[in-house]
């Protein structure tokens, strides 16, 4: 059983060295809503497919009751000589986690690629009006670079982490060569809530530093459908918390 | 240490290119009693068994104090080209599960099954009278070819998740090239109840859908004893709420 | 990394075919008591050592502040044709068990073992003043033949388990060809209650068994001295259950 | 995927066979700080980087935003003859522990090392004013050896244990024919308590054991600003607990 297998199946051109965009899930679906946005406007194209035996062992089933396997997606951009890694899920383990990272990154060297760009969620435990987007890099040069777009890197704490394939990406990527930027949309970090307005402000930042014009229509409604839903539940749980639990429908109670 | 071993001990012939049911436990126990069932009723024939390392690492005694190893179990119906899956266990861990999944198809490769059939419950938390079968496949095809026989694959939720062999073995099969469908019964999803009424649903809608004649007696005298229990369950743990907790038997209490 | 390592540093030499006899920790410590008090008394030689990378990751030291790696160890009886398997621990994963239980299976292997014989604790919940010695085995043929030293192996529970290294060896064993038993004691299953009186029964049956003559005084002395400290543990805690907590010492308790 | 990476980019040279000195992060984090202080004062040179898969898959990002690989280092000291290990974690698995102390030991090989220190706190759970050094050793030459310098080794407890590298380190050392002593600073053992003082007291007594003038001034002006910090903490705590907490803030609760 080999950790991680790729399997290719379209030759991906480039006009030069590729960046690679990662959105794996992670705090608030930021990176995975982001990568999902950038590849329907860029109109980007699907050429690799990766599987895990430490993925989670299930699969997805559509609303119509088609099944669809668990994975990571490689999709490129020719035009802007971008490659963009999306996926259902991280690996579920540690050695899974650097199995996973390790293969990204051979492809990385594969097709030569520049500079990795990760993109998160930071989990700030608040629900900001207007995100901001941190970032972390893995030289003083990249720093430097990606500060000029408005992206936050100094902070007074002494030292934080990046937990998950977002951070280990680019540490492990350092140690073999690649240079690369984390950014990280703000985001309240609740488990449920995708919030698609932190990964408008990462995307916004991201498009100005690669010099890429990118829409954001789209995500501006998707922002809004959010808007209007949160607002549905909390009013649904204002009500709930005001009424006593009901008893009833006892039939299974008694088995327990 | 090899990640799962199976060894044939019988030469299976079919008809015609096989279908591998597989009936593993998991909720309410459904694919385990309805594979059972379709052994004892087709009288199909033990050919191999499966170990893995990932298996817990116990043993089965039974009332007369003999000992069982852990293991999965492959029967054949030669009349019927059937290969059933059965067995005491799932693998304990996500890679476990993988490579168990990996070493059926790699079986299921080597009898050309021509379609997978996976039998799982489907959990609401609710007893009904009637459970109903859902289904989720490989293709819209077989979606189609299985809806004729009421099964249900259409549903509102966006996307829900089959978890364990029932789905990976569909997910994993998928990518190899096996067609295949997943049948749940409905049932409440009480770990310790099993479910032989969501078990006689699954079973009938499967018979008719393979065009074979299976009687369901058996079963259903299975689900009519499960129901005395249950209510006879019902009463007691109604009786011991109403009762004080007694005190008693202290003597080992005071070393904890 | 090799998954286990055994170093043999003696050949063991047996009048004829020997039987394995194993104690590794578990409930009541009934094994691992009951191979320490066969050891001393048959004065059994130790030939081999086990190590895993699958054992806890820690060292044990002794009051003079002497540290000892973690292991289990092989011991021999030329006289009686005994292996005697002790130890510090079981594995401490799935895979580490199955692990441990192939390698001491290939030593049962090589030294040509005829029956396998594991103890175990079998925990009640309950301290009982004559704890019984209850069985399982590979084979109706052990079964009849223990019954005969008042071994109980029937019962009216459809199906029960043996969890680790007692289970594992007797199910593995089966499997690979070996035939064995697992004799054991009726103990309360309080994890840091060690069982010697429990011990004491199964080491009792044990010698009539295998036939041969076993003292148990240095064992009935390790029985009452355990009573005594239980006895002194459960008035002490009586005591403590009628006082109020105490306050104080509270230098620490604002930093957590 | 191998277990461990160590990659060296210097060549090491010691006046005589050297001392391994290990400090890695555990209780109050006594290691890692005497380890710290040892580097800062010796002036030891890094020349090598030990990478693992079972280290937890992230990265540190520092106040500038830039990102450091999570790892663990071995640094020199020519004069003194001394390696000193230090690092960011241990490893987060059983099997990655004992295959991080197996790459220890094989660079231990290598380089001829003589004799293994490791550090560690020993969790009281409670605060002293003047911290103990507990000691534990592979043989009774270094237990009389260390114990001149006033380490305690002898305890009245039957058997206790050390968990971790500096326990591992010294077990599977000793069964490879190393031999090394475990110098343990008293310490609370609370999570989040950097344990300067314990430090301080445990490279007093390595200094002294050596023969090596090693100066603590610096570990003083630690100690002494932990202290404040503490006592900051205390007051604050012992504030928050007089008031009722607050509501407000509260539009994200409504989501959860």
């Amino acid at each position: 059983m080999r950790e991680v297998t790729i399997k290719e199946f379209k030759k991906p051109v480039f006009k030069k060295k590729p960046v690679l965009i990662e959105g794996l899930p992670g705090f608030g679906q930021v990176g995975r809503v982001a990568a999902e946005h950038l590849i329907k406007e860029l109109k980007a194209v699907k050429f690799a497919e990766l599987l895990s035996p430490a993925f989670p062992p299930e699969v997805f089933v559509d609303s119509n009751g088609l099944i669809h396997p668990i994975k990571n997606e490689f999709y490129y951009d020719s035009k802007n000589s971008l490659i963009i890694l999306i996926g259902d899920t991280q690996a579920a383990d540690i050695r899974g986690q650097h199995a996973l990272v390790g293969a990204i990154l051979d492809l990385c060297k594969k097709y030569g690629v520049r500079e990795i760009i990760t993109i998160g969620g930071y989990a700030t435990g608040v629900l900001k009006e207007k995100p901001q987007v941190f970032g972390a890099a893995t030289s003083e040069k990249l720093i430097k670079k990606y500060s000029e777009h408005g992206i936050k890197f100094k902070s007074k704490k002494e030292r934080g982490g990046i937990v998950g394939v977002s951070g280990l990406l680019l540490g492990m990527g350092k140690l073999r060569g690649f240079e690369g930027v984390c950014l990280m949309g703000e985001t309240p970090g609740h488990p449920l809530f995708v919030d698609a307005k932190s990964a408008e402000a990462v995307v916004l930042k991201l498009g100005r530093s690669l010099g890429i014009k990118i829409k954001t229509e789209q995500l501006r409604k998707r922002v809004e459908e959010i808007e209007k839903f949160r607002t549905t539940v909390q009013q649904m749980m204002q009500k709930a918390m005001q009424q006593p639990k009901e008893e009833g429908d006892d039939e299974l109670r008694y088995i327990g």
